[in-house]
């Protein structure tokens, strides 16, 4: 089963990962935690490409293929072998945080990059999403709590940003019922974790 | 205008290309003569990741992207601000290599990895197309004579990919017919000068 976790900054994604890990490790599951590019070295060498800081003139269009082909790498040598092997693989952002972020809030359009990620993973989606739907501004908020820094300027312009990728994740969730679980991630943490392990409870039961 | 030089191995690509940059130049135009990644940075640190020995597991569709998300930085940095220029651009090998090799002879197949250019080139394709054809065994007989060395049992074992690549360039001379021209580039070499130059000419007309 694999099993992806989505949402905005500040959602509490982290910590949640962590609870649903533990939660399945000691049900006698075997896990994979990851997030792209996976500790692969291809995929690796690919993100810094992306994350290098000389590369400010980096295209729109050139990074999304560059996420498409990391993913594919992280794909094909970690996810789908542990999956091969029966394992549940719990991963940090996938497939929908590009939709969300480069489809949907830099506007190169959803379906566009999705063309482009369905040639990456041959039509492969994962079992379950969780999107951990906050208001942008409380996650902003959260994120300066973290860091002990106020929320700035730069953070406020972003807002209109970040609006739209929560947007984006929203229409993803209805548009893929199947597999999304929203959770309110404005609830307290204990409160998240539990509706996160119920769903999943369901889903194994399910299988 | 954006012209393309195609063809399998041996075809003479590079001779052919050196003339109509002299051809034209004689002539007052202003050229740029390049190839992907074509010195642009962002595309040479993403061809490394491609050519890197280290990579030997680099899947097929994530090199793929590779490429495509290559191909973009060219154009967006070195290609379609010299054709805002009004200069012609002459480049050896462009998307239709991906098609022949990738998408034919590799067998991801040719609509898959238009598909993924598409998204990077927006739809941009070549005013002009050479397609440099050769018989692959020709081809790498030529190769063997210019390096001095006799056709090995690995050149004759890559014969069928050879001829799928050189099929698939027949196939896609004819899906797009208006902006290629097929040469035979087994004549010598200032016979084939002379057609692509005749070629050149009348679309210069033409435009």
């Amino acid at each position: 089963m694999f099993i992806t976790f989505e949402g905005p900054e500040g959602s509490g994604k982290t910590s949640v990962i962590k609870n649903v890990y533990d939660y399945l490790t000691k049900r006698g599951y075997e896990i994979i935690l990851t997030r792209e590019p996976g500790g692969t070295p291809i995929a690796e060498e690919i993100r810094n490409v992306i994350l290098d800081k000389k590369n400010t003139n980096l295209d729109a269009r050139a990074e999304a293929l560059l996420y498409a082909a990391s993913r594919r790498q992280h794909l094909v040598e970690k996810v789908w072998p542990a999956l091969k092997e029966g394992k549940i693989v719990l991963c940090d952002r996938f497939l929908d945080s590009s939709l969300a972020y480069q489809g949907g809030a830099r506007g190169i359009g959803v379906e566009e990059i999705l063309n482009v990620n369905l040639f990456a993973t041959e039509g492969f989606y994962p079992d379950l999403t969780f999107l951990l739907d906050i208001e942008p501004s409380l996650g902003l908020k959260r994120i300066a709590l973290n860091k002990n820094r106020e929320v700035n300027r730069l953070d406020l312009e972003k807002i209109e940003f970040h609006n739209k990728v929560r947007q984006t994740f929203l229409d993803l969730a209805k548009k893929y019922e199947d597999r999304y679980v929203i959770i309110d991630a404005s609830k307290p943490l204990t409160e998240v974790n539990k509706s996160v392990e119920e769903a999943i409870a369901r889903r194994l039961k399910e299988k």
